[in-house]
C-alpha cells in the first residue's frame, strides 16, 4: 500500500516534468482521482500544477480539483485565467464550490462567485448562508426534478438532456401542480417501467425527506435506517430545495463520531489530522480540560483532607485509595461509555430511564459482589505476601493486642465491602448522567466520564471513611 | 417522532385485527418497511403476522421481512407453507437469507435452503463459508455482470430484463474474454452513451475492487475513500465472485465504531443493543475488566506501600497522590484517544512515529508547564482557605520551627514539579502504545487506556515520592 503510493508518486511527478500529456492522460483514466491528489500533495509550483489541468479532460478535472489541499486550490485559481475558472466552475457542483471558498482568502471567494454562471452563484451563496451541521449546510442544489405527469418516456429523455449536472440521476424527485414534493422515482424504476406510463403511477410515495434546518447528524441516521443513497431536503412548505447524497453522509457519520469520541475522553474536539494541527492548538484541546477536572477534584481533596488525622494514624488507609477510586473511575466510564452509545444510536429514549436503571440496578449487584469477593481474597494476598505494608497493622498490635491475621482481614473487608458500594454507586450515576444530559438538550458524550468519575470519587471516599472511622476502625479499637 | 411511532402502531394493529387489507396496503405503499417493522416488533401471533404477508404484496414483502426480530421470523416461516416460503426466498437477496438463517435453528436452516432455487442455494452456501468479518461474508451475489464487447442496446435490454433480480443496477460489471474484472459502467453513462458504443468504449477503467479475504474495516475505508455506492468482490484470480453496497458499509462502519469505542472504555464489545443484552452478559462485558485493572494496579500500590512510613510521617501527601494519579490518567487518555482515532482513519503510519512523538514533547512541555503554574496557585489557595487540611505542615512548625508559608510553597512545588513530569509522561506514553499495539498487530484501541494510565500512575507516584524524599523533604527538615 504504502510502496504503490510512491510508485504513483513517481509516475506523476515523471509525467509532470516529462511535460507527457498522453502519461498524465492514461493516469487519470486508470487510477481513481483521490490517489493521484494525494501523489501530488506536495506539489506547489503553479505552472506544474497548471499542466495537469490543461492536459486532463474535464471529466477529471472539477473532480480532481476538488480532492487538492486548500491551499493548492489557492495557488490554482490565482494561476487560472479568467475562462479557465469558468470553465471548471460550470463542471463542478454547489457544495463542492461551497468547501472550496468556506477557506479561501475575500479576493478569491469574488473571484469564484464572479466566475459561476448566475444560477449557479445563486445556489453557491444560498448554500453559504445555511447554519453549519444543518442538512442545508451539506446539501446540494444539482438535482432532477420533474412534475408527476411526465411519463417514462419524457423522464428518460430529461435526464439525458440534463442529468450530466446533477449529483445523481439515480433518484428523481418528483413534485405536484402546486410544486410540493409528493414521491422520488428511481432511475431502475424508469428502466422496468412501460414508455408511456406517468411518474405518478410508478413513484415511491413512501419516501424519507428532512428538513433545511434539522441537524446533519439526524439526517445520517435517517439514511441509515432506510438505507437511502440520496434524500430530497425541502423547505417548511415541503417544496423541495435541495438534495443530499450517500458520500456526504459517510464522511458525517465519521466527523460525528470523532467528535463524540474526543468529548468522551474530554478533549474539545478533533476535526482536523493530528499531524496538521498547530501545536498551540493542541495544548489549548486538552490543557482546559486538565485543569477544569483537577477543580472538579476539590471535593475529594477535602474529603481525603478531612480524614488526613485518619490516615495520619493508620497510614494503609492511603495505599487503598487510589485502588477505589479507580476501579470506581472504570466502572462509571464503561457505563457511561454504554449509555452515551446506545442514546446516540437512538436505542433507547428518555422513557426508558426506568427500564435501564432497573436493570443497571441488577448488573450493579452482581458486578459489586463479583468484585467485592475478589478484591478481599486480592488484598489478604497482597497484605500477606507483603505486597502492601502491614506495618500500621503490626503497630496496632503490638499496642492493643489482638489478633493480627482477624485485622488483616477486617481491613481486606473495609475495601471489599467500599467496592461494593463503589460498584453500584457508579453504575447508577453513569447510567443516570447521561440521561440527564439529553434531557436538558446538553450532547451526552460531553463530560459525563469526567463527572460521573467526579461523584463516584467523593461518594466512595465518604463511604470509605466512614465505614472505617463508625464500624472497621472502633471494632479494632481505633478510636476516632 | 415518538408519538409518530405510536400512531402509526394503533393505526397497523387496528388494519391487521380489523382484517383491512385496503388500509393495510395503503400503510405498505406510503410508510417505509422498517417503521412498520418497528411497529409490530411486539406481534408474535402467527396468524398476524401471515395476514400481513398473505395481504401486502411481493414488491413489499421480503424487505418487510427482513426487518423483523430474528423471533418473528422464525415464527413466520414456521407457519409459511412452502409454497409461501418458496415465493418469499426467490423475491429476496442472497446476503439477506443468510443473515436470516445465521440466527435460526437447524430446522428451519434446512427448510429455508430446501425452499431456495438451485443457483441462490449454491450462492447462500457459499457466503456461509467466508470467515466472518471479511468482504465475501458480508458482499452479496446479485450483481450484473456483463462481456467488454457488449453494446449499450443490449446492456439496457439485459438490465430490464435480469435487473429486478440484482441488489443494484446503477454498477453494471464488466469482464473480458476471461472472465477477468476489467471495468465498471454507471446505469448513468448507458443513459448517456449512444446506443451502439460497446462497454469497453465507455467503461470506467479506474474503478476499485476488492479481495473476498479483505477485512470488513478495510473495505469500508476504500468506500469512504473513493465515494463508491458499490464495489465488486474479486478472487485471487481477479474475477469477480461479488458484490458489497453502500448501505452494509454505513451499518458496518458503525459496527466498527461502536467496537473502538467499547475497547478504549474497556469493554468487551457492544455488538447488542443495551436493552437486549442479558444482565449475564453485560456482567461478563464488564467485571473482568474492572479486575485486570486492580490486579495492573498492583504496581502502584507497592509504590505507595513503600512510603507508607513517609505518609505516616507526613500525611498531608495522601491527600494528593489521587490528584496526581488521575491528572496523569485524564492526559495519558486524551492522548491515547487522539492517537487511536488518527491511527484507525490512517492518518499516519508507524514511520511517522519519530514525528509524532517530537511534536509531543513540544505539546507536552508547555501543558506541563501550564499544569503546573495553575497547580502551584491552586494548591497554595486550597491550602489557605482550609480547604486542605494543612496540620501536617503546622505541626512541623510547631516541633521543628520554620516558616509556615514558605513549607506550604514547598508542597504546592513538590505536587507541581510531579504534575510537570506526569503531564510529560503521560502524553509521550500514551503515544507510544498506541504505536506498540499498531506495530506488533493488535488493535490499538484494546487496553491502550488502562495501560497508559498504570505506566503513568507508577511514574509519576515515583516522581512525588523521590522528589519527596530526596528534595522536598530534607529542605524541610524531615530525614527519611
Amino acid at each position: 500500500m504504502e510502496e504503490n503510493k510512491n510508485i504513483l508518486k513517481q509516475w506523476v511527478l515523471s509525467a509532470i516534468n516529462n511535460r507527457s500529456s498522453k502519461e498524465l492522460k492514461e493516469i487519470f483514466e486508470t487510477i481513481p482521482n483521490i490517489d493521484i491528489a494525494e501523489a501530488v500533495a506536495d506539489v506547489d509550483d503553479p505552472k506544474q500544477l497548471l499542466y495537469i489541468f490543461r492536459v486532463v479532460g474535464s471529466e477529471y478535472s472539477a473532480e480532481f480539483f476538488a480532492e487538492l489541499s486548500s491551499e493548492q486550490q489557492e495557488i490554482v485559481i490565482n494561476a487560472f485565467s479568467d475562462k479557465e475558472l469558468m470553465e471548471l466552475i460550470s463542471d463542478s457542483y454547489a457544495d463542492d464550490i461551497v468547501d472550496t471558498i468556506e477557506e479561501m482568502p475575500a479576493n478569491i471567494v469574488t473571484r469564484v462567485l464572479k466566475a459561476c454562471p448566475k444560477d449557479l452563484r445563486g445556489d453557491v451563496n444560498r448554500l453559504l448562508n445555511y447554519k453549519d451541521n444543518t442538512a442545508g449546510s451539506i446539501m446540494t442544489t444539482e438535482y432532477i426534478e420533474m412534475k408527476d405527469s411526465v411519463t417514462v418516456k419524457e423522464a428518460i429523455e430529461t435526464i439525458r438532456i440534463k442529468g450530466k449536472d446533477a449529483e445523481t440521476v439515480y433518484t428523481i424527485f418528483v413534485r405536484d401542480n402546486k410544486r410540493t414534493l409528493v414521491g422520488t422515482v428511481e432511475l431502475s424504476d424508469l428502466i422496468f417501467s412501460k414508455e408511456d406510463q406517468v411518474l405518478s403511477e410508478i413513484m415511491d410515495k413512501d419516501f424519507v425527506s428532512c428538513n433545511v434546518n434539522d441537524d446533519q447528524e439526524d439526517v445520517a441516521k435517517k439514511f441509515k435506517r432506510y438505507d437511502l443513497t440520496a434524500m430530497a431536503v425541502v423547505n417548511s412548505e415541503n417544496k423541495i430545495v435541495g438534495i443530499i447524497t450517500i458520500d456526504d453522509i459517510v464522511d458525517i457519520m465519521e466527523q460525528e463520531v470523532s467528535e463524540d469520541i474526543a468529548h468522551m475522553a474530554a478533549i474539545t474536539d478533533m476535526e482536523e489530522p493530528y499531524l496538521k494541527t498547530p501545536i498551540l492548538k493542541l495544548v489549548l484541546k486538552c490543557a482546559p480540560w486538565i485543569i477544569a477536572l483537577m477543580i472538579l477534584q476539590i471535593f475529594s481533596t477535602m474529603i481525603l483532607s478531612k480524614f488526613e488525622g485518619v490516615i495520619g494514624q493508620f497510614a494503609i488507609l492511603a495505599v487503598f485509595t487510589p485502588l477505589i477510586m479507580d476501579a470506581g473511575g472504570n466502572s462509571g466510564g464503561q457505563t457511561t461509555t454504554m449509555i452515551v452509545r446506545s442514546l446516540s444510536l437512538d436505542e433507547f429514549s428518555g422513557k426508558d430511564y426506568g427500564k435501564v436503571v432497573l436493570k443497571e440496578l441488577r448488573v450493579a449487584s452482581i458486578i459489586g459482589a463479583i468484585i467485592a469477593v475478589f478484591a478481599f481474597g486480592w488484598l489478604m494476598f497482597e497484605m500477606s505476601v507483603g505486597i502492601v505494608n502491614t506495618d500500621s497493622i503490626l503497630h496496632l498490635v503490638n499496642k492493643n493486642g489482638g489478633n493480627y491475621n482477624a485485622y488483616m482481614a477486617l481491613v481486606a473487608s473495609l475495601v471489599a465491602g467500599t467496592l461494593f458500594v463503589t460498584m453500584i454507586i457508579s453504575r447508577l450515576v453513569g447510567v443516570s448522567l447521561p440521561f440527564l444530559a439529553k434531557l436538558v438538550k446538553l450532547d451526552p458524550a460531553v463530560m459525563c466520564g469526567p463527572l460521573t468519575t467526579t461523584t463516584v470519587d467523593i461518594i466512595s471516599l465518604i463511604t470509605y471513611f466512614l465505614l472505617w472511622t463508625q464500624i472497621i476502625g472502633p471494632i479494632m479499637g481505633i478510636g476516632i
